[in-house]
């Protein structure tokens, strides 16, 4: 294998002609061996690298800092990286000592000797154009590590947002379809009282929503970028313009609204924000997941259980037991959110290991933020098309199961008297009749009486009753 | 003992005739003895409980459904545990089944036995007024309980935010103190560049001040209430005016901006607010956590350790080392802080345990939510008293390390070139003597050049460096 | 309000005369106000240290470091507190800073001042008999407190896997109760193939013996105690045969098979022992929550639920809803589990958070591991005696499931033939019908093959088919 | 693309023609699209599989289930995969729903089709052989896919075990390297008494042999398996002879001693193993990320810190700071603990997700664990390889600091008695001088006298002292 010669502090290595990685991507690859999972598999987290490097070139140029023949180089090369390519080059595992710098150093690397073939150049030939002195030029892997993973976030979230909102529809669908079938609500996996089919679907909807906006507020704080920290926050060899300047660059890349910290000493230590954005990311897995016990529950049986609704078949369920259909896209929406709730734990460990000016466990943040974020998605994409779509209810099982409650009692309760009441439910769970039968029985009620307390609509909202 | 009989849907008990609760609270005690921790513990609960109780009295007064002599009394009643007073009356187990039944139960009943002693009554003479019928009307468990959580929350929440802005001013003054001590900055617990014991201590206020925020959106959640959901959230049984009255009065009795929750059906199902609240609570634990590691790091020593700040000395640290202080303050602080982030997990648990129309297990969740408020409050305060504003720093030892450090090659390196840096720092590490030193004995820049460099002023703050 | 002073290295201050604590008690109370729960309520705990102080006398007076007399008077202290006198004079909060030497002190102060007595002497005569000097002579924390820790947890545990062990018992008795009730066995949530309720009911009695099982390989572990470590483990200013001396009296004192670690300084900086206890303790509370979980969906309904069982109605479920019953017990089960398993997250923050020779978290952990295994046999107990003994089963209507099943085609399909029992299937899921009633119809099976294979017998267990 | 048609309950479908794999497989990769990680990637995962269709076919064959030449084809496939080929073909993502079944199917499509081939027949053409009714036979996925959990988490804690061991002579190596060199231990950060610096790396060489046996403790649990159970644990459509054969079988093809789980019910909807294996892995964790934590902090500075030890230099630390070396080995060790520690929070809410007579979330508790298994491996080796061996100390700066310190008044105390240690610690605090020196001055002790306390090996163990 043909190989070229790269130095760095430590000394001398071969690395393969071929690549344009370097020696420092090298190092790495020897000291994190660990998930096998590479950055290059994170496609936003190198999209926004490659921003951030081609917005340092852009604001180095204008501060003189960089001639435009090596700055429109760098530019380039970002922008191939940034349409897709060279991502392949990106092979540092994504959980990796040093605090990112090996991330940033991989990224340097790529760009550097891409921009050298650019410029004509042979790949290692760092005297024209250098990975640290030029591509990485008036940064720090202390801001641009975060700042890479605050965009990368974003435009995740941005993904799962829309997948939300996908299932938010198709709920909301269902509840429209559901809204005349009526059925028992239940507390405590106890019969309550009547609700309807479609008030049901459209908490699903809800909750959704809610989460969407809460994903929303989380992704304002990674808005807040440290680019200009340099090492600790102080700046240091950084032009007093060129925090502003490479925000200005980089939010115009990125389409996002960025600001810069106003506190970069902060900024540059702090993972506040990515506690924050793993802790919604676990609101919104909590809540999806007792969705799907929901819908697990509500379609047991077919026979020894709940039966109230029907979820599509997708895929034969057992190889023992003929014709059985389980909920396995629900039961993996589960999991997925037990993932999420898992990786909330080990961004808090992460966050909370930060000493001083620094946090070195930011790679593990992001890992565990980045399947968090892409599995949701994924749940939530096969979660609308592979089951809610294709939800069908049992309708009149459902009526019948009202008509047949013990619950609709309360609902005549205002009525018949409270006590009363009692005693109709009393017989109803000693005999097993229907309460209707019941209060008729006992001429408590007339059947048109009952009727009209019955309707659907008096039965799930708030009504006038005299006192 | 004297007593007094009463009865429920299971049969009739005798309660001791000097209390207050009843029959409900009597089961709630013998089922649930778990923790020993009553609910008379949580003063905010109970005053948040009566709050309610008295705002739907107002509001069914109103309506015209409780006549004002029975509505005058529950007010009273309510208005007396308000101001502290029956709250060792309340006496059900902080973790308990049953959805928080139990704790509306012991209110309802304490409330009634109260009004009816103003009414000039017998504890227990129900038929004048009822726990449950004139109490608890227009009420369901399920819409009483979780709307105390909210208010108790952010009762709890308002003061724990007080407590993190006296700490944050605390640190904000030590900042003030400490901005001219320069100092080394630290990076990965390795050297980096140097910085101001200042701005090191600026950052934990920046940080409080940010955790603030948070809290306070956080909270905003908690204003949603679902009174007027009754049972499931479809109002059954309650006026259709009924929610927008009480919830008026709530309001105005508690000072908060409450609202009734768009979707009453969702907001009694859902615990995300709780989720939100829990989540950004471990966000202030984990930050907490990190500044008292920091703490005790500088602090570490006094001969053998970092020794750059001294805590306070507290009490004795040892019982056999003669001498001993420890740093007994930011340990504590950091044990609250592990205590939070547990709770956060039990709180994730048991918000995706609930199952359709309602979560039972909102009882250990305020368990959960209640002691992480309190505690990170109890926390906030000793901190600030008994720590942070006792701090000194030992400024001529951290010049002297900043004199001393191979880290200032950094801020020269832009003057004498990168790879003469090298070279300095190279020597500085085998033969140990100053930066400066070198860079004089080499004659790569002058005395006065390189105290200009070194100026405190421009070695932590960006500077224009020709290029 | 009388008082005496006292004094230690930072100060003199006035102590209430009355009690039995001293000055570094005073200072912890003021220094940690945070719980507000006292490590008296640990009742476990004040035994374990007093053991421990009685047996580090005895060892002290065998080597002829403590007189007769001072030893005789430490040792009858310690007595009076192991028989349970005195315990209310433990007043520091359980959660502190310092490793444990507030509590530590604690037990110092008060054996010192009660033995003071003893000798005739009046409390704070530390001349006579000194806290530290007599009290805690060849001790340290960080030996006394660790071991306190582990004989607490050994208490605790053993009366935790007591009810754990009736729990069991009740299992068992329903197992055998039931044996006869033939039912339907459920895989993810869908009807699968029979077994009998009794079988059902084994499965919880079998989980909880393997668990106790889990629970004293865990508390083998605890019987590894470092007493003779002192500061750091070197076990400096010890006595070489103190080490041996002390734990020989501490196992007698309680009868625990106690030995010395093998490394004290291994021993003493180390939690792993509480870590894996904390996970045992999970592990419990996981499966007791998912034996929780299947009784509240098993006794779902009455009518719109699974219906298979009844739990004993324990109190009213609801003030709204008539007759309405709920399954209180396992649902404060459930929570108990949840806080446990919060509890070993915390665990784990504060075993990680250890640095070098000792762990300064301790006290987060005793009280993460004491309220795990208290609230868990309180949870136990109420389970056993408020739930699990009163279930009846609905036996005729579990028999009507299975036999309306389709379930039981899988019985049949090595008799049919797996295609034809697809065909069976598919005809009674899409028509209605028993999977008997159509086999007859078409002729596959004879009245009396089937009653032969759909034995309860035949149907839940292996039997020999022919190939 | 060249296809073949297969069909199952739902309908037809095309599967490429080239792969082994059918129509199950390609449902699953329909539905489950979530991490992109597939089964594959675990290698002991696959071979686990193949040696149960394996022993299954062994079994069934014995039995006279199987004839010989289908049989034989079916051991053929599989012994090919066991030697590591087809695993490519092993396409099913790992977190998928349906409690396995995707997994299982999988398997037994590809051993089918692979077996066909060697038959002599085409991929698909399952009359001659077929996944379910021959590869399947008398097994479900409920026993095959959690045995097939038990066997890879042997093999790959195996594995970690060996690399744990490989880090526990490491540490041993440089604890006899580092016998003689003197230091201070801390407590609480604090400086508290001398030991050696062999004593500290001992430490960490005893845990990690203690963690060890716990996870062999924790295997042994895995050695239980449920062959046999088939769908809920009855054994049903199992000849009664099966169990026992297959696990002869399959214990003799896996070397490892697995027994037959007493009771099958249970042990099919049982995950305690799992959580009890994950609990250790965390405890495992926890040490490991504090004895990181601890080399971090030994290394650091290298003049602003505690500088006890240095870490190899493995990579450049920084692109701005010259010279910059950090501890990029401990820290990846760090995250990878942190990760562990979240997979056991995923863990724990799978288990306890688990609902009747089966656990639907098996596959992100596989998931989990083979990822806290291989990263936890990953990392020994590292931390071994490219740190822990190359670790050197300072210690001349180590005994000058002991030599300088406060702490040593404590080993002083006994000779001088404890009101004279006090006053010299005052006065070395105070004045800052040496503890030796004042010592000196004050004429306490003489110098001949002074160094035969200060021997190491009189410091650093315990020795008897007059009373």
């Amino acid at each position: 294998m043909s190989t070229r010669v790269e130095h760095d502090l430590i000394g001398e290595r071969e690395v393969p002609a071929a690549v344009y990685w370097g020696i420092h991507t090298l190092r790495a690859l020897e000291n994190f061996s660990i998930t096998g999972k590479t950055i290059s598999s994170y496609h936003d987290l190198i999209v926004a690298l490659a921003a951030i490097k081609q917005a340092a070139a852009m604001a180095n140029r204008d501060l003189g800092l960089l001639d435009d023949k090596i700055a429109g180089a760098i530019i380039e090369a970002c922008e191939q990286i940034r349409a897709g390519r060279w991502h392949e080059q990106f092979v540092v595992d994504v959980i990796q000592g040093g605090a990112g710098t090996s991330t940033n150093m991989n990224a340097n690397e790529v760009i550097a000797n891409v921009a050298l073939e650019i410029l004509g150049h042979k790949k290692g030939d760092y005297d024209f154009l250098h990975p640290n002195e030029h591509v990485n030029l008036s940064q720090s892997t202390n801001d641009v590590y975060p700042t890479s993973l605050r965009l990368a976030s974003c435009f995740g979230v941005a993904r799962l947002i829309a997948s939300m909102q996908n299932l938010q529809n198709a709920f909301a669908e269902k509840s429209l379809e559901f809204k005349d079938i009526l059925k028992m609500g239940r507390t405590q996996l106890q019969d309550a009282v009547p609700m309807t089919l479609g008030q049901e679907f459209q908490t699903y909807a809800v909750m959704l929503g809610e989460d969407r906006q809460r994903l929303e507020e989380a992704c304002t704080l990674m808005h807040e970028i440290n680019m200009g920290a340099t090492a600790i926050g102080t700046g240091i060899n950084s032009h007093p313009d060129y925090a502003r300047l490479i925000c200005q660059h980089l939010a115009k890349l990125t389409g996002l609204e960025l600001i810069t910290a106003p506190n970069l000493i902060e900024a540059t230590q702090d993972c506040g924000a990515f506690v924050q954005l793993s802790g919604v990311l676990k609101r919104v897995a909590v809540k999806l997941s007792k969705t799907c016990n929901d819908l697990r529950l509500l379609s047991s049986g077919p026979r020894a259980g709940m039966g109230e609704i029907n979820l599509p078949a997708r895929q034969a369920g057992s190889s023992i037991m003929p014709g059985k259909v389980n909920p396995v896209i629900p039961e993996v929406v589960n999991q997925v959110a037990f993932e999420v709730i898992g990786n909330d734990v080990t961004v808090s460990f992460a966050a909370e290991g930060g000493q001083l000016q620094l946090n070195a466990f930011e790679p593990v943040i992001a890992y565990s933020v980045f399947n968090s974020v892409n599995h949701l998605r994924a749940a939530c994409d096969t979660l609308t098309e592979n089951c809610v779509r294709g939800i069908t209810a049992n309708g009149e099982y459902l009526r019948h199961l009202v008509e047949n409650s013990v619950g609709l009692v309360t609902a005549l309760s205002p009525f018949i008297g409270y006590s009363a009441a009692n005693e109709v439910a009393a017989e109803a769970h000693a005999k097993g009749g229907s309460v209707a039968q019941i209060v008729l029985a006992r001429g408590l009620m007339t059947r048109k009486e009952l009727d009209a307390v019955l309707q659907p609509e008096a039965l799930t909202q708030p009504r006038w009753v005299k006192a």
